[in-house]
């Protein structure tokens, strides 16, 4: 099974791919899609499409089997809550346009996964991201963030399946 | 010239199209583009794949040369905002897909326009709607906000056309 995560921003959008066989997880490929603030009318628009584009090309080469994106909450302000919503429907809708279902888990539920702590500082996470996929290179903090989630995906996934070949095995 | 006004929301996303011939509006076609909320892993990312389909109907079907969307602030919680944010994500990268230009305004710019003060209510906002486009049959207030939307964009676009053939007319 090939997953992918996805950790939204507006202008660094951050991506991860693994591959999943049993227990075993493997580093297929990360990076971040890219869409600087311009200037004038239209611009906005113009930085969902360059993501919408980007991500678009990522599905198509990886071809992941499902998908999963942080539900990151900046509570800071509205403006960039709005900006961060922004990017976040275009990372749902490109994973749901290849027919993937799209999970989604907070911050803390990823976190718990893939360090074993809900309140995990960023650096353990990274250290973690590259401890599960020895040899990996991550092309920076919002890259590894999508591994994370990729990962965390990954996790439930095949608890979900575990459970319903439990109940497989208790109805049969 | 034929407006696209989008008023953006997950679950009723407002659209309006006019025409413009120099100082005269007509209305065109409204509509609401609707996302019910469902249950299970991936239902926002489905909700948001909807629209995405619903609006991009629109577009193929009304084919207009311009669009603009409202900037609305939902300050009260974070949770509502991504949301929206989610929502306008949507609504920013249809037009942008179809080639267009996409303006943004803000709520108070837009019932400036429209009405004449930056702090009209609704129900003044929905009749300036009805006065400026005779005989108009509105599919509901989300479809209103969107009309006067594609009214402030057509005035504004109309006044930098204005000022550019003032600008020739003085270098000439």
């Amino acid at each position: 099974m090939r997953v992918l995560g996805i950790d939204p921003g507006l202008r660094n959008l951050g991506w991860g791919v693994i591959d999943v066989a049993g227990a075993r997880l493997s580093h297929v490929a990360n990076g971040i899609c890219h869409s600087a603030p311009g200037e004038g009318e239209g611009d906005l628009a113009q930085r969902l499409l360059s993501l919408h584009a980007q991500l678009t090309e990522v599905l198509r080469q990886w071809q992941p089997d499902t998908a999963a994106v942080e539900h990151t909450f900046v509570n800071k302000d509205a403006v960039a809550t709005l900006k961060l919503g922004q990017a976040r429907g275009i990372a749902l809708l490109v994973p749901a346009q290849f027919g993937l279902t799209v999970g989604e888990y907070a911050p803390n539920a990823v976190k718990k996964t893939v360090v074993g702590v809900g309140h995990a500082a960023k650096v353990q996470v990274d250290h973690m991201v590259r401890l599960h996929l020895p040899g990996v290179k991550v092309a920076g903090p919002d890259a590894a963030d999508a591994l994370a989630v990729a990962i965390c995906h990954a996790h439930h996934s095949q608890s979900a399946g575990r459970l319903q070949d439990a109940l497989r095995r208790a109805a049969g």
